[in-house]
């Protein structure tokens, strides 16, 4: 019983001092109740509306981006994904463009009217790419590159940070908090599938995670269907979820013709199965929150 | 080139042959195109509308079950679950009441007029079962316990079947093919979370899950919100994920007295809770479909 | 500093606890600090020396065992072990041969002098298999098949506990528990790899978990080399390391003619590989304790 | 029938396909057969003498690296570790001492004429780097920072490549390939467990990997026993493993103090553990192989 006392005493104390530590972190909600509201060329990412990421996997051509950008404004959507530095497991593969394929983004999003987001992968090339992006994404396998992160803190551009291949929550929370521990506080989380012994899909979504991310902290959480399943078949359904869960948005990759794609073809939505995909989620936003 | 020509001829049959290998089973969707629909005490589960499953974790007392039952009655839910034989981790564990518990579980159950749900864990209690329980329930840490899914395949009674701790969805639907080929085929797939480095959740719940399974076989598929999450705070978004996803019910626990319940404390929900996730989640029923 | 006091005195109350409970479990070598030994037809599993099992995947038929149980007993090794009740992901695959498995094994055993290690798979075939075996080996996929454990736990008989598919290590721990508990300590533990994500290996093989168990446990631990690899390459150098690290044995497969098996073909070795692998690991045992 | 001879054509053809790919690969065994053999400072590693690496997790202090340092020397080791640049999952935790780190490092190895291998976190620090350490190290978090693999390609410095967090095999090898493809061969691999769902151990170690790495590279394998148990009591167990299972080495922390250390307190030994550590292991080196 004394035994007893002491554990309750204990628990209430750790508890306590794990509170402590979260509510430290400058991107905790018990730091900022209030939801964090990233402004990208005009349009709010987590203002409670429900938006929409599209683009193809790698930026290949001018023609490609600009077919995929006017189906992209043609729905409604602001922004604008393209793969112009492309992290592949072989150095034989195809490796982007690099910055050219940065300004054949920014040609074509300026001519839509629509926001660029692109990887880097480099803190090198953070202050180029302020000329050319609108959202700076951190991918997957850079979620622990800490010397990018803190570059990326370092500028004033609003930050889509993925979720690591293997990382637990924890881990990308603290990840985010290498951002804005350097003063970028213009962060969006990307939930993007984890990995695990299933194989029936190239990741396993991690759906929990998009209320988990929304209560601990107070920035906007993202789904990215197509590489968290990396099946086509289950990009509309496992974005069904994501809105009725309460993601702020949804990304997915769209190629005119996903057959002949530099990098991970099985995955993209050509532009019809685009169109029939916005068509059936559209409705369905911003119903449940 | 001739290398090339090999290899596509090669690609097309290994397909064929896969195909054959599925077509062969007689839980897929390839054998028998339209859904099975299960019938439970006049409840069709897999006819298009989604239902709810809720009950204790474990029955401990009649007080205790009828009090859940009045309202699940009271939430027009027709299913009513409860432990009575409970695999747990430690044999110093609660072990559940047994027979007593089934008993229970029906005389709370025709009170109310629901059908009961109940795991039965060796094949030699399958028997008895048949007297108490509408719904044989076979738990995920007997996915692979091959006599006792042959021994539920053996009798005339629908059975819920969990997706085990590991396993695959390949491993999943083949142990419900088990099932099938002794002649039951009123099967009800369970996802309830996958076994994952990630610690935030108890397990992680693979949503993907419900549309491969849904693609797969022509089973009904349900979501255990209460074991893939393990915390009483996801209940809710999960449970719309999967109403949104496509799931054709979902599974919820629900105790009168949480904090004493003598198994799984942390994610049952009390009465007031259960209502307001029912009020929630009503209205968002049959809307994805 | 109050706060830290108090978890100073509290993290020692926990372990102190946590101790507790470790001490209270049969199996908890607190619980008895001498190693046991498991005593199998005069052979003494447990004892220091480091022991062999061996045999094929499957019984197929007498002439098959007989081969193999002629060349285990020419390399010295006392048990035998082979599959009679198999359990398969397909209902489809074969089965074994059931109880003409177990006779057949018996006979083999006893023309060469050699204990028998077989599963059984359900609760009421193990009175039955006490009269073919002498140890009664309960699967990985039946690790926490409760019924099983506890029907083991209730005769006089050696059992052989393989970890399950994906248990942890304190999992593994309680299942050895539900055995003990029902009075029979004769319990050997067996590795046999985990599921993780790599693809590489079959399961990976978790070799950490040897000292672990031998630390937490007095009962005797076996590597299972054939299933946590799924490789025959890789037979050699996980029982190189799994003696190194002080395993008290190890398992291994060997059938006359791999390529035909009706089971795990591509992981077990032929006769001559087995001399070899007999001939390299011999001169390692019982060095590095 | 003619299904079943496309069928084995075609398996013939795809190995074929596959055994080519890898055969391109610079770092494969298919293109150079030999073992690589890699100097650092006049101790050849990979040579088939089994060589240890040795030093702190962080660099603290000119005096904590020295004291290190000396019984290090004294232990005939010739590889001092010691990190300067520390990935940390928090932007709160201790950072290392950086430039200065590297330093202090030098000037203690070169008092008792050690190599020194420190790990380099960003493609712009390599350079730098060159002047202070004999090995460039890129750490687990590192493994797919494709533009630091790059950076480390393309000076002539040993590089010690960690296996990422949740790698596969082959993508470690295609990280190896990275470096390779840019002209530095001088490569050793190194296993440091794996992230899965067991929680007994930090990460777990995937011993299996040490002969895989063997076959299919020609490079030198070490197994980090620190990092992948994260527990001081596995250490001499996982590290006889490594030794029999055939690694070109271990790599271990030792620090003057533990339980003040800045990082990772409770897997690094102190200087008498570390000198029973290795009185242990030294009869074991180079008799498995």
């Amino acid at each position: 019983t004394l035994q007893h006392i002491f554990k309750e005493i204990f628990k209430a104390n750790l508890e306590l001092q794990e509170d402590d530590h979260r509510k430290a972190l400058l991107v905790s909600r018990k730091k900022k109740p209030d939801n964090t509201i990233v402004m990208v060329k005009g349009e709010a990412i987590g203002d409670g509306s429900q938006r929409f990421i599209a683009g193809p996997c790698a930026v290949e051509s001018y023609e490609q981006v600009a077919e995929v950008a006017k189906v992209v404004k043609q729905q409604g959507i602001k922004l604008l994904r393209g793969g112009a530095y492309k992290p592949r497991t072989s150095p034989y593969d195809f490796q982007g463009l690099g910055l050219e394929g940065l300004k054949i983004l920014k040609q074509a999003a300026d001519e839509y009217d629509l926001a660029v987001i692109s990887e880097i992968v480099t803190p090198g090339d953070i202050e180029t790419a302020l000329d050319y992006v609108d959202v700076i994404q951190i991918g997957a396998r850079n979620m622990q590159n800490f010397e990018l992160l803190k570059a990326a803190g370092s500028v004033n551009k609003p930050v889509l940070l993925k979720r690591g291949l293997a990382a637990t929550i924890d881990e990308f929370i603290n990840a985010a908090e290498y951002i804005m521990s350097k003063g970028n506080g213009q962060i969006i989380l990307c939930e993007r599938g984890i990995r695990t012994y299933e194989r029936a899909t190239r990741n396993t979504l991690d759906i929990s995670a998009v209320p988990i991310l929304k209560k601990e902290t107070h920035l906007p959480v993202l789904v990215d269907v197509t590489h968290s399943t990396g099946r086509r078949d289950l990009l509309l359904p496992t974005a069904k979820a994501a809105l009725a869960i309460g993601a702020d948005g949804v990304m997915a990759e769209v190629h005119p013709d996903p057959a002949v794609a530099l990098s991970d073809s099985a995955q993209q939505m050509n532009i019809p199965q685009f169109n029939e995909f916005m068509s059936k989620l559209k409705p369905l936003c911003n119903r449940n929150l």
